[in-house]
């Protein structure tokens, strides 16, 4: 039987396409979405650190934060899940925090970008992810203010961890909020890195069972690179501008960000540079693919119709010559014209002959047009 | 019977690729179309408000709102519907409107521009929306003056009532004309978002649907992705300078448009670029969707020939077998010569054990070359 | 018979895609080349005024002119056809214009460009025409100096009478030579939308043929496709940078354009990307099309390929049962292994049987894989 | 027979795909390669020129020139072939030439660009030409300094015999150096126009061939469409930093070019631009023609496919039916069941009725398909 | 047998095409990673050098070097494959390194880039290079500081030995560090040069293999172009930056670099937008040569279509004839409707020239479709 049973197993759960939250058209902008009632409590983690000292704690009322912030520590405050209207508000009026950048912390879905404000420099982000196995992107809010830095973070999993660590660890607790604020830049950035790698590993093994087996890839190949191209696409979407946020950022004097953050930001910018790099050529790599796939098919069709035309025209000729001495004429006639082949006393193997006379030059034939 | 049946029903009602109002090359600028006789008057709704007061009319003849316009308030002046020539002309002279910019706004099918004359800022949007089914778009055409903003929409509803529900609602009244000005332009680029959202609505329906049944996809989906290609194509034309015009609104210092308002168009940018982006990203998708498709029919086409091929190669060499022993040699001479098989006593389960050879070692092939 | 008739006819006068006149290289620059002699001389018609006064007249000799153009009127100078090479001589030394600009007017098929000297402004535009049912386009060249436009056209009809009717009519009297040189750009530049307009004609009746009939669409599409692509391909040559001569001319401060003619100016620039952005969006339409065609050609070679599939492997089998029992082994041996099927007493209705489940099993097996 | 022969004629000699001398990778910048034994020496020919005097000679040894060129007439070396290196060491020590330019004077495959110098303006040019049908470049070098020119040409005819004429006519001898560079930047650039054209008629003659014969066109117009395609790729690469090297020297002020030469600099910047957009045009019309070429290759396999399936799907039916009654039930057995249509009266007759009906049954199906 | 048999050896060692190596995201910046414990340690050689003074040496312990990078001579320190971290530590801490540089030196896969810090200039390269017959690139850093040029290579072979030979042989000694960092950038970039000629090859025969055997070119055709497009792509993704950091340094103002050493970085820049030009024009030739191969997979397919359609069409109608008269009716009924051609005197003949004349048709038909 053939192999080619239709593909009864759709693409489970891929990314959507349209993954952007808005508000009805003609809403007051800066308005605020409350988060779907079942949606568990965002989490408030708050770090607070000078040279010598470093305290973390879970927060549970905003309004404990509130002198910390304004204080003269460093403190970062770090919002994990989806937060309640209400407390972004108090947060809001806490730090003066303008409300299309609470708007945009609460509609995810947003393209990276900068906002400088009054007092604070306000960052959407775009951090790559592999969610089931696909690449995707989550959303990371950044305000950085005097000798404060405020994180939003949508998914279930704080990325923030291993910075906390540092911290605790001594290593950047010299350094003011501009670097609390770089580091986090450069971790959501570089979360690019293995979301490529294992795309890049997705599309190696592609490539190779593709070359290797050019006559028999099955379609499962096709639907491969078609999700590969996909990802690649909308990370695409978000990757771009977030390359040129870290451009803006690392070029222009924001008088929040200290001269000695500036050279931090710029390897940062290099890095989101090198991810765009890697997207754009993946992505022609799997155009290239495509092609290579299309050009199997053809490449089969081909044979296929080859050898059905070799055996057909080999064959139809032949079955054609014994058709004809197949014929009742030599029976049911006495008439010398009906048929006399069949009585002659060779008959028979003269017409062996000419059949294999006959299929020897089609063979011949085959072989000078190099068919065989 | 084969499911192709031709496809009867053309499509229906699509939108015009040619959707620009000219006048014949040759008239003199400024001169102003009369609508159709057809047409049903515009309608003039006269909203005037200031942090206290707020009041909204339907206005019959243009010479009432005169007083109102110059005023110390802050006055909004919406004309739904196709504007008669004559009140145009009388409203250009009361509020001293360039006739460019009148001519603009008779003749729709404009790209998205603004314009700074003396005393206005004349901008002309294009609001996506759904007709029929189908994403097009429809011009707004929006004056910003010293305390007065106009607008034009030629549609058949108004989008702007929620903006008034909201003056009403004293949430935007403190604000000046700009911010006004500001409301409409949000929303008219906010109508980008269901739109789009509808349009990968159909992408995905369309996509789940080809991978799904890679082998058995109509035509119908041909005629779905050529219909999405050209509709994004379409958008795009006008949204590309939509974006480009909001940019420019937000950078360059217009002195109409005070500081405090300079966030929100900012903001009003960011929603255009995202539009934008997503147009594009639909575009590459509806391209790579054809590609899956072309596919599909390559593999198709594919899988019948090789059907095909083994039938043909496997009974075309049999049947010539027994057409050989059709040949009525036998029965009309003695010769020893004349198929002497036939006349073998295990002749015929003989001959059954060729054809089966034939058979078995055709069968080995195709699977040695993987067809099977 | 087969509809498909060679095509007989060759596409008749298409536009010539090599346009340029050029001198031998090497000759001085600035060398004027005479009209072949069989030209019709050109025709020189005068138009002078001033708010209160118009005179227009066909001038036989340049001297009749010279008065007039250095005078205080306003005048415009229109050479309609092709210019003797003394006459240019003549009036480039009353005028005072460079010999290259000179060289540009009479070498037509010269890329649209302006070009700011001393005294004048001289502008090479290309004028969108139908020519025989073609979109090609004509060049046009204009000087504006102080008080005074010179117009050149070449091809056979004066595009620039309304222009003329206009300034009799007093419409646009009292403005000056600027003023009248933008009218003449702005007429020139209109000249592309009816000309796209008849475009979209064309491509809208190629996509309902191609889409309605997509299964017998016939190669004439092909080759209307084609047509477009090519009449777009070239019209967009000269119309991308006739748009840019306009960016640069409405934004650039000439001395010789007032500032109350800039706005007038922009307006034709906005015109021109209108016309840029149409003739973008048609040939991307264009390619579209030819992708739909190339599908549906597919489509129909898998349509015959199923059919051919489906009868042959319904047949092929059954012709080789009947063949079989079309074997002479039992007329000619008495052996009980010669064939004893024919002798059986329900040997042939049994046949039948058994074809007629063969029969069956393929139908079914079609069926599953959906190619019924 | 039919008539696709395999193409025994390789195309003979095309353009190297590389044709960049460089130095090993690590040698000193400024060395100056040594012209292969067998070459021929380069000719000097030393133009001196003054508003009235003239004198053009061929020089042997480059010690005559250095009074010349150090001298207050203008002077032009011109240097045909491929110079000595010490000869071009000499002029070098002579005129203060930089090493580095000498080095791309010598090393030919260099890209079009200009070096300003100190003393010395350098321009490195690539003269679109024929050789042996095909459109290829050859290198021109060219330094500017105070009162000379000096040129180099490493083909085998001086392209600048016109130039030379046309100051011995006193036609621009009045001019300086500069406006002799100028000339010669002119000739070179305008060869383009006529290679241009060369390639523009073989493009003409392929379509209307392509296009008249759709169904026949042999694999030549592939190959010629190719080499277009790959000439083209080829003379953009050179053609378009050419352009961008006149549009920097016609808009930066360079000393040593006067301000009335300016206008002739921009005058071959707009001839380059146009022979780029030529280059561009005709890039993507081959590319047009190569997908009407495939769309013709389908079509051809559409139509014979159809034809195979008409004639087979209306013969195989009919084969099946005159073979049933090719088996031998009727003869050997004496059972009612036995093949009774046999000994029908009508039989034969009724058989022939069948076999009509179903070929024309067939052929409705056809015709209702519009197979037909 | 057909020629077609699987493609057994995959390609071998194709480059990875995720090249970068990076800290796991939230690594601190500036964090050096251990080379794994198998590496050979790196080796360091040290040149002095004045005008007048050359001394190398291979140094063990960085210590050595301290005073000779510090001192008033010209010191270029060669670091030659994986350096220990240690080591780079006491360097960085030694000349004042910026931490994120050294982090890029250790993690290789950067992309080409300079960074200016206080004291020092930063650049990281990728040199071209063949490896395994494969075209791929190796990453060189260079440090630039006051007296002194270190530079890494992680490669096995050194490709400075030529610098420090022309170091030796007094040619460019007189030169400060700025000349011989300059000297290596050359050095590097020229590498380009024979890479690209090497794949220019491989290029050019495969094009002269796919014009010459159109009808035949094996997929071994298909996966050399795949490989050579490839490598294109990867090259082309470090070139581009790689030419626009040469352009930044020649163009910027950079107080180490002396005025005297920027032409040669224009040339050192010249001849990267070569190499970029180079790669542009292959990857464009790479992709005109798959189009030509799947049009040569078309036309094969195209002429075996025909050649099975000529054969099929031309013995289908023949063997229904001789089918018809192979039907028993003649010999078993007596009535004279049942086959009376067979009786007839001349039946047989008759049935001969029945068959030659539909055979005749059939061939007229052929020739005047141009099949033939």
């Amino acid at each position: 039987m053939l192999h080619l049973q239709p593909l009864t197993q759709p693409p489970a759960d891929t990314m959507e396409i349209f993954d952007k939250q808005y508000h009805a058209p003609g809403t007051p902008p800066g308005t605020l979405a409350e988060p779907p009632p079942a949606t568990a409590p965002a989490t408030l983690r708050l770090v607070e650190f000078s040279e010598t000292e470093y305290t973390e704690r879970e927060v549970v009322e905003l309004a404990e934060c509130a002198a910390c912030l304004k204080g003269d520590t460093v403190s970062w405050l770090h919002i994990q899940g989806r937060a309640q209207t209400d407390m972004l508000r108090e947060l809001g009026a806490l730090l003066g925090l303008h409300p299309l950048a609470l708007e945009d912390v609460v509609n995810i879905g947003q393209r990276p970008k900068f906002e400088e404000y009054e007092d604070q420099l306000f960052v959407v982000l775009s951090q790559p992810i592999f969610r089931e196995g696909l690449a995707t992107t989550e959303q990371v809010s950044l305000f950085l203010g005097e000798g404060y830095v405020v994180s939003f973070h949508h998914g279930a999993d704080d990325p923030f961890a291993p910075v906390r660590r540092r911290l605790q660890n001594h290593t950047i607790r010299g350094r003011g909020a501009d670097y609390v604020f770089y580091t986090l830049l450069d971790m959501v950035v570089d979360q690019g890195f293995p979301v490529l790698e294992g795309l890049s590993e997705r599309l190696e093994a592609m490539e190779t069972e593709l070359l290797e087996r050019l006559d028999t890839s099955t379609r499962q190949i096709l639907q491969g690179i078609h999700e590969v191209k996909r990802e690649l696409l909308l990370l695409r979407r978000v990757l771009w501008p977030q390359r040129d946020l870290l451009s803006q950022l690392s070029r222009e004097t924001v008088p929040l960000i200290g001269a000695e953050v500036r050279p931090y930001l710029r390897d940062c910018h290099d890095h989101a540079t090198q991810i765009v790099d890697l997207v754009e050529t993946y992505r022609e790599m799997s155009t290239t693919m495509l092609e290579v796939y299309l050009t199997g098919v053809s490449n089969r069709l081909n044979e296929s119709m080859r050898f059905l035309t070799i055996i057909a025209t080999l064959f139809i000729p032949l079955t054609f010559i014994v058709g004809v001495y197949g014929m009742n004429f030599g029976g049911a006639s006495d008439s010398p014209w009906a048929m006399p082949e069949l009585k002659w006393h060779y008959g028979y193997p003269l017409v062996w002959l000419a059949m294999i006379a006959v299929a020897i030059a089609m063979l011949l034939f085959f072989r000078r047009r190099r068919w065989l």
